[in-house]
């Protein structure tokens, strides 16, 4: 087995985040189910957009937020995904490659644009996702350079991947071609409706593919449907060699065989959530690949996850490894 | 003469903003002046572009920006200016139309993509910025939309209006419609080096044709060619009935005939300095609008610039309202 040549290689829906701060009450004239990532399609996407406040456009994706923090951090990190070839697909090719990050996908050609989330922001700083998929609904099989997965340390893929038809089966294949090479699995669950729409086939391969798994308390709890956190910690260590449970201000829980590591969370101002989970993920895996030991890896992911939090917007804004140094 | 259904129409090149984090050494190796406005071609955009890091887009344009500052103040505003039929002037019509401005201009049809501006902030919040005017090369006196001048108690204009070749002369007719019908007119000189590239234009405008107008230290010094402040501002209180002179963290300077008002700076954390100068223009001018006393309007502008400076990009993050409530 060779030296890896990338620490981390995230698959996940490439996608263009527009936020915008909304109150509660806009939430609820739209139907939106605050807090959480809701699939929509063309016409809704016109419809919110027109309804919505001024935007701001970044690039996201659940995946692609991990890939850029990660990079921050000083991982050696790649990004497989679907764009269009039209300006929000250059906007997101740009801004991930200026990010450090390898992005070797080809943009879909003929018309289906660039996938966008139009993202609410709430003056609590909770984030209500709508998701239009638009190119990220070709991403299949043919679309997981085996060669990228194979020279990747880890593959890390978001719960999102399961929404699109085909990407379940490009999941399959990712997890199948980093096994034969030797390299290791990541998930993170994404979204407790995410896991909820697609329980079965994550049970199946959180037990069977999964080597390092990230996910909320919600999540969890659907997971293994239960309402008992305690339980799920448990079904989780045994079914995974590692996992990383997130609890927003409570901080995390890792898991690792019989070993339990508790980490807190570091104190921030909440301007906007979005983007907190990935950048825990990104902190962890980042730490975990320069070997560092399992509370430093925590350590790393909070101190990630407090920066995303204290601003608006997914995407670093601040100098992470001064952060990190900070303590 | 009717009562005015607007309290500003704003003129100006609509702009949609790229910002990125950037060092000094960046603006260096780029050759860009720091803290001026440079104005690039679409080659150019693409090389800066390539070059730098990951950005964030949102609607700008000077104002433009002034417009959804003095709407979200509560004044009623109108905006004109050209944007493309493509995905970036789609952005900066739903913005700014989601801020609650009136903008009933057409966009241009033919492929001149919208103009974007290429912010590079520096970690003292100063912004250097790169403009790529594109579809806005094309705004003229037919653009000039005589009933909405006529409409207005106020009709705004930014000096980077002269960049453009047609734009000049839609300048020159507003005003005329403006005072025809017994309106005002109001200038912001924008940018030291744009008074350079303009100045004769800008001199003969300001003393024949400027009711209101805006203008930094360095703006007023190049309009005057003067290193003296006093001579300066003697030589527009001669010519002007209201001007407003910016001075950062100084606080600004209010002349109204022989009357001086000193305006104090609120006090704030600077990020970013893109849209201060805009959001000053448009705190006085909506204060202006209410028949608030120049302290008050001069107060309202410093208010609105600390907003402006305290977060990445130029257009209203938080509660305006609050603001001015909360002193």
């Amino acid at each position: 087995m060779s030296q890896p040549a990338l620490d981390i290689l995230g698959i996940g829906n490439a996608i263009v985040d527009v936020l915008a701060r909304a109150d509660d009450a806009f939430l609820q004239a739209q139907g939106m189910t605050k807090g959480a990532m809701t699939l929509i399609d063309a016409a809704a996407a016109e419809r919110i957009y027109a309804a919505m406040g001024p935007g701001v456009e970044s690039s996201g994706g659940s995946a692609g937020n991990t890939c850029a923090v990660a990079a921050a951090l000083g991982a050696r990190v790649g990004y497989l995904g679907k764009v269009a070839d039209d300006a929000l697909g250059q906007v997101f090719a740009h801004d991930i490659r200026a990010a450090g990050v390898r992005f070797p996908s080809a943009p879909l050609q003929g018309g289906t644009p660039t996938a966008r989330c139009l993202i609410l922001v709430t003056p609590d700083g909770q984030r209500t996702m709508n998701t239009f998929l638009g190119a990220c609904v070709a991403f299949g099989p043919d679309d997981v350079a085996e060669a990228e997965v194979a020279s990747a340390a880890v593959t890390y893929m978001e719960g999102y991947l399961f929404d699109p038809p085909a990407a379940q089966a490009a999941f399959r294949k990712a997890a199948k071609v980093a096994h034969e090479a030797g390299r290791k699995v990541s998930l993170t669950l994404s979204d407790p409706f995410c896991v909820g729409r697609h329980r079965a086939a994550f049970r199946d391969l959180v037990k069977h593919e999964v080597d390092i798994l990230f996910a909320n308390e919600a999540e969890l709890l659907s997971l293994y449907e239960t309402e008992d956190f305690a339980a799920a910690l448990a079904a989780v260590r045994a079914e995974v060699g590692l996992a990383a449970v997130t609890r927003s201000e409570k901080g995390s829980i890792v898991l690792a065989g019989d070993r339990t590591v508790e980490v807190a969370a570091e104190p921030t101002q909440v301007v906007d959530t979005t983007g907190a989970g990935d950048a825990y993920a990104a902190g962890f895996l980042a730490a975990h690949a320069k070997g560092l030991p399992l509370a430093e890896c925590g350590r790393w992911g909070s101190v990630a996850a407090a920066e995303a939090i204290s601003h608006f917007g997914a995407r670093p804004q601040t100098d992470l490894t001064a952060r990190l140094a900070a303590r």
